[in-house]
C-alpha cells in the first residue's frame, strides 16, 4: 500500500489504439529556460541570443530555441509513456508550428497510434502522436514517436497489431514558417558566417570540429529543466554499472549547439524527420558532431530556404565522418544520428 | 589588522534577548530563480510550474515556490545569526503569509527571543523569530530557529537563561491562505494525480520511490542562489575530511520535489512546523524521500484542505520506511526529519 | 574540404593595424543571466541582488554586475580574436560606460590598434580595442586587450610593428558614473558593512578569508553563458593534461564575489585598468582572494568616491598576502592580479 499513491507509470498492456492521454505539468517557459540553455549547450545561434535579431527577421516576439519547446513538450510524456520503457526507438513527423516565447505555457496531449508487441510476450512497441499546444490552445509542436515499453505482466493478452504509416520525412512544403519570418535583409555579420541556402550543396559534409566533454551536473540540470523523470538520467543506483545516462535529448542539443560552427546560419529548427539514439552517453565522454547535407527546398517567405540535415554526435572525434560500416551497421562512436529540417537564408 | 573589515559574524556572547539584527543584501526574486530551481530540484509542482495553472486557482500572479522564499529569506540571516555555528538544532512556527513573485524584493530582519550557555562554557544555543517581508512592508515568511553558536572567549559570562515557549506545530486556524486562492475547479489532470483531502489518512505512509544522487555544483549552485554563506558548503578546506557539506535545504527542497510521486496535490506549502537535519548528505549520496499524514484540518477557502506532513529524507531507499529504531534514535539513513503542512484539494 | 565551413578564427597574419571587427552573435541579457551568475559566484553586493537598492541609490532600472556585461562582451571577440591565441597578455583601459539592465542587447566591435610581431616568427602579439555597445548604441564597454597570436604559416611576412600606448591605468576623472546614482542615502545595513570611503587607507591589505572549491561544471556553465568558445574549457582531449582549464574571467568573477566580505560597499565596478592571469586554475583547486586598496579619487556624484583596488586570488589562502616573491616574480600559488577602479559611498 505504501506505493499506492505514487505512479508507477503505464505498462504495455495499459495502451489502447486511440487512447488519448492529457499529460500532467503544463509548464511556462520564461527568460530563466533561455539562460539556462545558453549556460549548458554551447549554443551561438544569432536568433535565440538576441531579441534584437529576431525583431530584424520579422519575428514579433524573441522565441527560445526550437529544442526547449521540444524538450518540455517531450518530458511531459514521459511519465505516461516511457516511464517502463525499455527503449527509445525513434521519432518522425516532428514539426514546429507557432514558436515559443516566454510567458507561454505548454500542455502535451497523447494519442496511441499503434500497438505491437514483441514476440516474446514481454514487452511491446507504442506508438504515440504527441501534441504540445500553448495557452491559446495553438499548436506549438507535434511529433509522432515510438518506444517499446515492458508488460506489467507476461500473461496479459496481445493487443491487435497496429502500425502507423509514418513518413521517412517531413515534406518541404509542410514546412511551417513563423509568421512574418523575412530573412532578406539578413545580417550575415550578426550570425556570425557568410554561407548562406545557396552555398550548400546535397552530400556535402560538416566537420564541426569542437568538442565538450560531459559532467553530471549539468546533464541532469538539463533534463530536470525539462521535468524529465527517468529515473536513469539521475540515480547511480538505478543501473547495474552506477553511471547516469545521459538523457538523449541532452545529445541532441549539444550536438545541434555544436553544429553553430559551421551551419551558423541554420537559424531555427523546422522539422525532425527521424532520430535514433544509437549508444549510451555518460559523464566523461566527450562529444562532437558533423553534419550531411541530405536535402535543399525553397520556401514560401522571403529570403528563407530550408536545408534537411543529418547530424552525427559521436564520442570522439572523427574526422573521416563515417556514419556506418561496411556491414551497415553504425560505426563506433557514432551517438545519435538524426534527421531535420532548418530554415536558412536565401 | 588584515581581517578587520571582514564580518567575523556573531559568537554567542554577542546576542543578546531581545536584539533586532537587520541581514543584509535584500534581494529580487525572479523568473531566473524559478527557472535554476527547476534545474536544480525534479520539481513537477503544476502551481509553481505553470502561470496558467495559478491563475486556474485564483491567484493573481505566479507565485514561486514557497521554500525559493524561505531559502532566500533563511540565507539572509546566516552571516549574522548561525556563521559560528555549532550546529543548527531546528525550526519552529514558520508560516508561509503572502506569496513570493517574480520581482519581489525581501529582506529578513531577526529578533533574538532566548539564549542558553552551553554547561560547558563554550558555546550555547541562540533563538531568533525572523521575518521576512517583500518590498511593500508585507510579511512573506516568518519563523523560529535555534542554533548552538560558538563563544569568541569561553571566559565571557554567561546571559540569564531565557527559552522561548514555541508550539509544536502551526495550529492549522492560523495557516494562512493565499488571497484568492480556490480550489473549487482545481484540474486533477493538469495537476498530475488524482488523489485529493479525502484520499488520505492519518497515519498513511507513502514512498515517493524515486532517487537523485547528489553532485558537489548542484548543491554549491543552489546555495549560492540563496546567498547562504556558510562555508562548509563550499570549501573541501573547510573541513578534515575535505568534502563539502550539503546544505541542509538542499535535502529539503530535493525531497519535497520528490515527494510529488504520491503527493502531486500538496501544491503549496503552508506552514513548517519542526525540521531536523539528522544526518549529513554529501556528493554521491543517493536520496530518496518518504512521507506520513500526520493531521488533517479543513481551512476556510473554497476546495482547500490541509495536510500535515512528515517529509523524510533518507540516503538509500527504505522500503520500510523506519523513523526511528527501537531505542528511539533515528534510523540509519535517515538525513532530514521535516514536518510542515501543505495546502491540497479537497 | 570537410571544415570548409566551420570558423578557424584568425592567425597572426590575418590582422592589420587599423582593420575593424564586427563580431558575431548579439545577445540580449536577461534576468536569468542574473540568477546564473548568483548561482554560481557567491555574490552578494546589494546592488545587483535588489532592484530595491538600486532605486535607493537613484539608478532608473536594475542593473546587472558589470562582469556580466564584460564577460558577455568580450567572449565575443573570442572567435575573431584570440582563437589561436598562445596566451592572453592583459587588458587596459577598460571601462564601463551606460549600465547594463535586462533586455538590453549588447554587440562588440574590436579594432586592431597594434601588431608585434615575435623574434622566432611563429607568432605574434596583437592589440585590439574593443567596444560593447546596446541596442540604442551606446556604449557600454570598452577595452583594450593585447594578446599572443599564432601564425598560420611561419613563413608570412612580419607586419609593421605598432605598439599602441595604453594608459597604466583609467584616470579617476575618466570614470564614467552611472546617470542618477547618488550615493547619499545610502542604506548600510542592506549593504552589509559599516565601511565607507573614508575608512580604507591607501597600502591597506584585506584578505577576504572565504575560499571556494572549483568544479568542471560549474565553470564551463559560466564560460557557456558568455558565449565563450575557447575550446580548452571544454575539452578534456583538447589539452596533454586531460584537464580542462578554467576561463580567466571565472577567476575574476570569483575573487569579486568573495571580496565582498571586507568590501561591501565597493557596489560597482567603474573600471579595470590591468589585468594579469598568472597561473591556470582547474577543478579541484580551492580559491580565496585578497585585496589592496591602490588609489583613492572623490568623484562628481552625490556621495559616490572611487577605490582603486588590486584584487589577487590565490590558490590556497595566503594570510600573508604576498604578491611578488623578492626576485619580483608572482608568489607561488597567485592565479589573478587584477587592477580595478569601483564605486564606494563616502
Amino acid at each position: 500500500m505504501s506505493a499506492a499513491k505514487t505512479d508507477p507509470g503505464n505498462f504495455f498492456e495499459d495502451f489502447a489504439v486511440g487512447q488519448v492521454i492529457e499529460h500532467a505539468t503544463p509548464r511556462t517557459v520564461t527568460e530563466g529556460d533561455r539562460a539556462l540553455y545558453g549556460a549548458i549547450y554551447p549554443t551561438r545561434f544569432a536568433l535565440p541570443s538576441s531579441a534584437e535579431f529576431a525583431s530584424s527577421i520579422g519575428l514579433p516576439a524573441h522565441p527560445v530555441e526550437e529544442l526547449i519547446g521540444f524538450h518540455i513538450a517531450f518530458g511531459k510524456t514521459v511519465p505516461d509513456v516511457s516511464l517502463n520503457a525499455v527503449a527509445n526507438l525513434g521519432y518522425a513527423e516532428c514539426r514546429f508550428h507557432v514558436p515559443v516565447v516566454p510567458g507561454d505555457t505548454l500542455r502535451t496531449r497523447s494519442e496511441v497510434i499503434g500497438l505491437k508487441e514483441n514476440s516474446n510476450g514481454r514487452a511491446g512497441v507504442v506508438w504515440v502522436r504527441s501534441t504540445a499546444t500553448n495557452q491559446r490552445g495553438e499548436v506549438a509542436i507535434d511529433w509522432a514517436r515510438w518506444v517499446m515499453v515492458h508488460k506489467r505482466d507476461a500473461g496479459a493478452p496481445a493487443p491487435e497489431t497496429v502500425v502507423p504509416s509514418l513518413a521517412q520525412s517531413v515534406a518541404a512544403e509542410d514546412l511551417v514558417v513563423p509568421p512574418g519570418l523575412d530573412f532578406s535583409s539578413y545580417d550575415v555579420a550578426a550570425a556570425g558566417s557568410p554561407h548562406r541556402f545557396g552555398d550548400y550543396e546535397v552530400g556535402e559534409r560538416i566537420d564541426h570540429v569542437d568538442g565538450v566533454t560531459l559532467t553530471d551536473a549539468e546533464h541532469m540540470m538539463a533534463t530536470r529543466l525539462w521535468q524529465n523523470t527517468a529515473k536513469v538520467h539521475f540515480n547511480t543506483e538505478a543501473r547495474p554499472d552506477g553511471n547516469r545516462l545521459v538523457y538523449g535529448g541532452h545529445v541532441i542539443s549539444l550536438a545541434r549547439a555544436l553544429s553553430f560552427n559551421g551551419l551558423a546560419n541554420a537559424q531555427l529548427v523546422a522539422a525532425i524527420n527521424a532520430g535514433a539514439h544509437v549508444a549510451p552517453a555518460f559523464a566523461g565522454d566527450t562529444l562532437y558532431a558533423w553534419s550531411e547535407v541530405l536535402d535543399k527546398a525553397e520556401v514560401d517567405a522571403p529570403g528563407v530556404g530550408a536545408l534537411r540535415l543529418r547530424l552525427v554526435a559521436t564520442k570522439g572525434r572523427d574526422e573521416t565522418m563515417t556514419l556506418r560500416t561496411d556491414d551497415g551497421t553504425y560505426a563506433d562512436g557514432v551517438l545519435l544520428d538524426l534527421d531535420y529540417w532548418a530554415f536558412v537564408p536565401r
